[in-house]
């Protein structure tokens, strides 16, 4: 049963917050200049991000995922930590008909389960962690083919799956995500969702 | 007639990307302690803000907007500016039976014009300006009694409408926004908006 709607002064309707759960299942760090990440047992965050993870930092530059930018421009960095789940690389899999797609494979630095339709999960839903890190979500991440040229590497034999990986993997490629709080993440453990008000805004 | 909608995998309609444009009408710094702001013919912009402003800083103390934390520890700060729309100052003055509600008296950094329900614009909007500066929206404003009090200091003879403010402004109190690219913002000159891709996350 859909949410009840809550009354505004305009004609919008605002969907009320949204509390749910989900579980760790992997944690990672992206250290070099290549895409993939190495599994780790526990992620330490700070403000910055993942210390020594390349997507560390309060800023980034610029690159073609924000054309109005000029290229390498520092920007306010919404990209500190890469989050897929599961079930999403599950379905990439499926389009792609190999059997598995690793996260590190895509450089992600979480996986997680349990959380339908996580790729769609709105900016600024936050994700509390049993250390007290929370996490807050900046927006869809896109696919690339550097990754699916990862992906390739992986999968000896299956030719031509770097060039299919980014329609394969179109807003299934999980989120991307700042530190609110920092703390630590740990493989297996659990993390509680708050997903804030919703609406559609018309112009 | 509304936009048409993106298909997606799931069963998730995706609304496209939405382009706009706006005017400033008024920039100010917000100084001192109290909630006020001043007028000034220009503002300057760096990544972490307004330098001078008390909003100023790639960190914030946690405030009573943000009950998950601990107060004043130390969180990502997402109202590095403040703006509120001159359209939605007016259905507030409305809502509490005075003329005018202004712009400073709510700290407010922006005010802005030409954008209907621009206190619902989508988090992960951006405004680009002519200098280069360029806002992301990172969520609606709440309003305060700190505000109300502001706008009752300046409206002699309307006692209580400290008390009244929250609600009358409830979802009209504009956005807050980080500061994607430095620049400077005048008084009078024109903005281009960017709305993202905009869906309801059903969970």
């Amino acid at each position: 049963m859909p949410d009840p709607l809550i009354n505004t002064t305009s004609d919008i309707a605002v969907r009320p917050v949204l509390k749910r759960a989900g579980r760790v299942v992997m944690v990672a760090v992206a250290g070099g200049d290549a895409i993939g990440a190495e599994r780790l047992a526990e992620l330490v965050l700070t403000h910055e991000g993942i210390p020594g993870d390349r997507h560390a930092g309060f800023l980034r530059p610029a690159d073609v995922r924000v054309p109005w930018f000029e290229r390498n421009a520092p920007i306010h960095n919404e990209r500190q930590v890469s989050i897929v789940s599961m079930e999403d690389l599950a379905v990439i899999a499926g389009n792609l008909g190999v059997e598995r797609v690793e996260p590190e494979w895509l450089g992600a630095n979480l996986a997680v389960g349990g959380v339908p339709d996580f790729s769609f999960l709105p900016r600024g839903s936050r994700l509390f962690f049993p250390s007290g890190a929370v996490l807050a979500v900046m927006g869809q991440n896109d696919p690339c083919r550097i990754a699916g040229a990862e992906v390739e590497r992986h999968l000896i034999g299956q030719e031509g799956l770097a060039l299919r990986f980014a329609a394969a993997a179109k807003r299934l490629r999980g989120v991307v995500a700042t530190v609110d709080r920092p703390g630590s993440i740990r493989s297996g453990e659990t993390f509680k969702l708050r997903v804030p008000e919703q609406w559609i805004w018309q112009g």
